[in-house]
């Protein structure tokens, strides 16, 4: 068996953490891979030759090593070092009998779907597609202008959204940025996508929530500097007449999970704040 | 083949209609059964022998049938007298051309999710447990006080809601009461139900969107009156303590289409009567 | 100088407090009168003699006070026995300090815009014309279906809203039921009316803030039963193409408030409950 | 008497409607000026001899104009040519009628509140205080980050936004971009501010609708540029700890208008482009 243990650079005690862990685990016999959650290169490398990945940090972290983890179906136990987090699953104080359950194999996987986002230009794909497990925005640059972005499901117009941006979230997004712009919150094991806009200046403004098998079209009319974010992290700068195509990704982020299948009803009132 | 034709006893025009329709059929030896869409015992005894029913009215009266024929799963095609409807598929000015299509089985069925609520009193139940296509709905009285409920998914408890309602929409339902609401979009394929509260004070506002496999528990916590509705329609009056218990349904409601499989996104706008 | 110390039935703690409050004010030569608040008769007969009201309980209580001592400008200090609320200003742990500083004249007076409402029926008055502090609703009655309400302000048509109800709320009723509908949060010492649907159906949704001599008419479209409400509380049985008029009153709920002028500000999330 | 005339530069038929327009005026002896809307110093220099501007383009032009001519409360007669604006009073069709009653006297003149907002950087200002007639931005720059923003009113802390921005609107700024960002309308004679979130995440998003004497204080903290925009043009880039200082401004935008005085609420529905 053999174990990826992922520290965060900014964060010091993940150094220690990390390292605490990485010697028990070899003291149980565990062949262990320490890194930086931030050295892709690295982390890329290893990935074919690793059975889990351990990821000290917040959502932040968990949100790009799924990304670049996607293609290997690798397991993900998260080990929160944040605020209260959606994906992290264990916390600095419980780590040691988490671990010994997993290494009993005493847990479940929970798979989360990925949304998959091309970007064309007259026809022809811009950089190559890309993966993301919370949303992908379409949004205004710098200036205060609103983007138009005429929308396609299944290559059946739906509408043209006038507003500052649109998303398109997974069931993981559901409870990120799309969730600030108003999105309804989609339990975890689903595999549909929520298109919403940002803003919507006088046009549709309701979420719509389609099956897994959709495919999204959203042509960007502006007259300014248009972005495409995938998670948080620029992705593209886009021109008037780009567009940018999601649908459901082949690939899938699992997480390793210690508690009840129906974990995300009892604990979402906690996790979204909400003192009642 | 035997096909029933339902005409709207409160609209005139549906008579001469339903009489036209009927002659039409019988022209080319089918079988017909004439009746009007509120003779729910006549309805019932036939329906076991039909083929298909056309039912002439709006988005109501084909909640009604449908509720009725859901054991029968009979596909339903509307022939629309109201509004724009979001159910009905033909009009009045295109009915020969859509029913010859039909008679030459050159149409599609498309089937809609319907949900199963059951009403608990002391761990016993409260009357039959019934089928609703658009929503169930817990509700204040006649009295403008909130009601508390206390709801589980899956027996996790989830949050309790202090508001004037709650509502567990289909996808079908998603354009209906859910939607005025503050609820998402759902395409009619999908078999998810949808939970949110009507005018929520001070707790969890935000719409979920739950599995299919979903059973969601409703405990109603008031002083005064509260009501259960089905699809719009008073079912029972409901005291502190009572359970409401709502799923899918092993039954689903079947619409004869004559378009083409994605038209829901092509029409959502008009129908909801955004201009832009 | 002459108090009236309104004690709550229903709360056994608030007959000993207030006995207590009313030696304390005996001791100090004050004037007292005790009674329940929920004695109309009597605290009307008491109301002009009166130089302020105490009254121990929750919002409830207060609104209730607010509206039967209206016409007399009594500054009411509210003692809070409930949850957190909007409107009281002492607690039954600091009842002592605040009354020294009453008696010593050292608050100020923070007056509140009531609203009156008028309902009409075939151009005649429906019983008396009423004050209320936080908002009238009309909405529907126990029937699950929606009232259609053309609604004209200073006798310029505006929309008719689909939807369980509307409702017109003061700046003090903002953060009461007008905020679970969806309403803005006004500062207290506006004297704006809000006027905002519930629930509505392909209707206006967002709400209006008008002047405060704006005349606002509601006029009642409803096959069923529909009610009229002032601050929570049932106040007439509305028939079809009843008209309600809805303005500021010339009467003001006025508090006595012993923190800064802008303490509504400070408090808001906390009242809210709001963790961040 | 004596008339601006200014015309839109990238609209031709308006230089062709701006002739006209001049040659009508001086065939009834009026002294005109005419100018295009984009040349700032040469409107500038002859606000101060005008009676009247007449703009011709649509709310875009409009604000620009407001903002000019502020200090001089010059009255502004807006030709709409563009889609159904909020601002503008004529329309091609009808101006003759209209400029006949304008030289009759026979209009009045709505006085719409402005905003003012200074920016300050270590405790002291950069650049000049602007006047705004629709709203303050500050928002995130071009990558998609939140921001967060202490918010004080009067001095007195009130929350602290963690949005994509935050907007402060005038009354004639909340059918503009504070709408999309869900806000309420506010009727255009109000001298109320409106602050609210866009997309807040996990902090409070209810609008708060402030009395004419508030000032608004606004702490940016963001680790990436941040952008503080008037009336949706770009004002000056933010730093981390700068604060935004916004209060009603002395200076008022006037209008001519020639329609009843509560025309807001009877042509509101048509100008929101509801079909309802």
């Amino acid at each position: 068996m053999k174990i990826g243990v992922l520290t965060h650079p900014k964060i010091p005690v993940s150094e220690t953490l990390g390292a605490e862990i990485s010697e028990w685990l070899r003291e149980r016999n565990v062949d262990v891979c320490v890194g930086s959650s931030w050295d892709v290169e690295k982390i890329s490398e290893q990935l074919e030759t690793l059975d889990i990945l351990i990821a000290l940090g917040g959502d932040g972290t968990l949100l790009r090593i799924a990304r670049l983890s996607a293609t290997y179906s690798l397991p993900i136990l998260g080990l929160n070092l944040g605020r209260l987090g959606f994906l992290a699953e264990i916390s600095p104080e419980n780590w040691r009998a988490a671990l010994k359950r997993v290494l009993d194999q005493d847990y479940w996987v929970e798979d989360r779907l990925m949304l998959r986002v091309e970007t064309r230009r007259n026809g022809k794909p811009v950089g190559e597609s890309i993966d993301g497990l919370n949303e992908v925005v379409v949004s205004r640059g710098g200036i205060a202008r609103v983007v138009r972005v005429t929308t396609e499901v299944n290559e059946s117009y739906l509408t043209t959204y006038v507003a500052d941006g649109v998303i398109v979230s997974t069931p993981t997004g559901s409870t990120a940025y799309a969730l600030a712009a108003g999105g309804p919150i989609l339990a975890p094991e689903l595999r549909n996508l929520v298109l919403l806009p940002i803003a919507p200046h006088l046009s549709m403004a309701r979420p719509l929530v389609t099956p897994p098998s959709a495919v999204i079209s959203l042509r960007v009319r502006t007259d300014h500097r248009a972005i495409l974010t995938v998670d948080g992290q620029f992705y593209v700068d886009l021109e008037d007449g780009d567009r940018i195509i999601v649908a459901a990704s082949p690939n899938v982020a699992s997480f390793i999970r210690l508690g009840p299948r129906d974990y995300f009803y009892n604990s979402l009132m906690e996790r979204l704040q909400w003192t009642i």
